[in-house]
């Protein structure tokens, strides 16, 4: 690890151990695979402690060969409270857990071990702190954008006439992971799984998802019911691409439309209004404007321009027009109407205003933003217009 | 839906019936993917829930074109009490909830919304109950064993000289999706998550894992490290590959090993053991035979083979030998020393006795099998021998 990613962590022991004053807990207890990354620089089989006072202890199950200061191996919970008296650490009586992550049981196994009745949210704490990007994860997060452009600036290559979305979307992966996305796409909440990303063509962009993500799918499964469904790619179709900019652990969010031909005037019309969304947005934008205002100021230029009925849904609707993304694709804030948090400097958010057309598909763009003292500072720089297939 | 389908998913209601009549419980509430599919035939957001008498119903949040019988629109949980009224569905005083799935506090919400205190754990049960397969399922799964075959056939093609093991895993990725695999791969437990499978090559399948599966490499990132990790493929190294059969719901698992060029004598050996092992055990394994005593065979004949500090990893070695298949890549039963398991008609187990041989990588593989009355049936069915690849 580097020095200034140990400094990055470093700095992060000390906004949790301040936070933990604040609240008055004696301790943190970290196991989720994003939480001990974001405090550690890796993902291992076990715990992270972090005392109000004093240094982080690893306790690791796996692997074996886990090294650095203040490392224990442990083979269960249970052990936790002797191992706590063997390297001297005091057992926490207020102790934050991540209670919207840790299955139910694994939760109340963890209380029993630390002889608790109850235990403070970590999950609420780390997803706040993690929505406020350190300049680690900022320089971070610029690599994935630029990779992220490299993919998509070669996606018109990955086409061949008479393709459905499906064959196009394996080139399109191909091509990720040519470039160096690694694959997994991590989500937070429970059944938000996906894939790499989804490729969206024509009328499939209307199917309704059981997913809390912006669009849909119908998908190839009932058992991953989202993004392509084998639709065969045809003259006057729209075809979005959303697949993820995962090249880097903090990633960026970006989708751009391609088209089989020309689109009909509404569908055209439609994606200059989304890139004038973003415009009016990235105007707008601070530290401090409020989130809500945010969405709001997108649907009421939508509705402006007599787009209402097609804006982030045709038969479904998704309630938000964007969201936070790190080590998560749906971090805080979120960008919605109801959402009660401001812009504050450091947040990376996606902004994705998006209309489904009936019979044309899926047209708007998404971008990625640091959000900078002065206002939005835009990571995804790939060309926004619609690009025609050949 | 046909009607297979239909009368799968009866025989299931009527075996949590049974389940629940048995427990005193007066109704299952379900809402983990996994869950609904096996109980539903899909995915949504949303709610199923089985009383102990009467018709499943299902709360819906998403899509909002759900179709059905006993379907109710819902938006949180904290709406089911007045739905139950309105449907005149009795409310159970005893529940079932997924204890070691649901987050703590959804879980609580849960209990909170149905006035109760505690609730009996539906996620051991229903892993109990999807560890035996039904009649659909075994046949959707000799259709994913078929595609999964399929792919194996063709990875000779995926390789040309100067690879790396990512370069090939890609092409392999490219030739599984081809072929139907729809991608995201489900895993039982916390941070089990993976991509879409594994490729392993030379000194990289020493690298001990955090993951709770059989072997682990090192990965691209500290953020998802399992698997490939850009090792250059060269003369003398075996390439275990080890990708998803997920190209039905109900999944098969298959490892195969290629070379590049001839691999050593002990390597060869440590595979032809593992073969011997399956065979071993095909002809030992039935109904009712201990799932300890499968994983005691197999570790017993690697041992008379010399071959123990090798089995199940170098530096850091698995402690199973198997494990169920099917919506999930690790379902029950488990195959290891302390597995209290025995086998029962309609289990789909996969075997996996590997070996890792310093220097040149893993060897050895994995097949499904499905228990039946008389013993096991492969299910994969890919030639075993050490593959070359030119």
């Amino acid at each position: 690890m580097k020095e200034d990613q140990i400094n990055d962590l470093e700095s992060k022991y000390e906004k949790l151990r301040t936070i933990m004053e604040l609240k008055k807990a004696d301790g943190c207890l970290l196991t989720v695979d994003v939480n001990l990354f974001y405090m550690t620089g890796r993902v291992f089989d076990g715990f992270l402690y972090l005392p109000v006072e004093g240094d982080p202890f690893y306790f690791v199950k796996r692997p074996n060969d886990f090294e650095g200061k203040n490392v224990a191996f442990i083979r269960k919970p249970e052990q936790l409270p002797d191992m706590f008296e063997e390297f001297h650490l005091k057992m926490p009586r207020k102790l934050m857990l991540e209670a919207d992550e840790l299955p139910f049981n694994e939760y109340n196994r963890l209380l029993t071990a630390f002889h608790v009745s109850s235990a403070q949210n970590a999950t609420s704490v780390l997803r706040e702190m993690r929505s406020i990007k350190t300049g680690w994860e900022i320089e971070q997060t610029r690599m994935s954008g630029k990779l992220h452009d490299k993919t998509y600036a070669d996606i018109p290559k990955c086409y061949r006439t008479g393709m459905t979305d499906l064959e196009f979307q394996i080139e399109i992966e191909r091509l990720m992971r040519l470039n160096g996305s690694f694959g997994l796409l991590r989500a937070f909440g429970l059944n938000m799984n996906t894939y790499i990303g989804n490729v969206l063509a024509g009328e499939n962009a209307e199917a309704p998802s059981p997913f809390d993500f912006a669009l849909g799918g119908a998908g190839q499964t009932p058992f991953s019911p989202i993004g392509a469904n084998g639709t065969k790619l045809e003259e006057g179709m729209s075809v979005m691409v959303d697949v993820a900019g995962n090249y880097m652990p903090y990633m960026t969010d970006m989708s751009r439309v391609f088209s089989i031909g020309k689109l009909n005037d509404l569908a055209m019309h439609a994606h200059q209004v989304s890139i004038d969304i973003h415009n009016e947005i990235a105007r707008y934008a601070r530290p401090g404007i409020a989130c809500a205002d945010l969405y709001n100021r997108a649907a009421e230029i939508a509705e402006k321009e007599d787009l209402s009925e097609y804006f982030m849904g045709w038969t479904q609707h998704a309630k938000f027009v964007g969201h936070g993304v790190g080590l998560q694709i749906n971090e805080l804030p979120v960008i919605a109407p109801r959402s009660k948090e401001a812009l504050i400097s450091g947040m990376i958010i996606a902004l994705e205003p998006k209309f489904v057309i009936p019979g044309t598909g899926a047209v708007g763009i998404e971008n990625t933003y640091l959000v900078n003292d002065d206002g939005l500072e835009k990571l995804t720089l790939t060309n926004e217009e619609i690009i025609e297939l050949k």
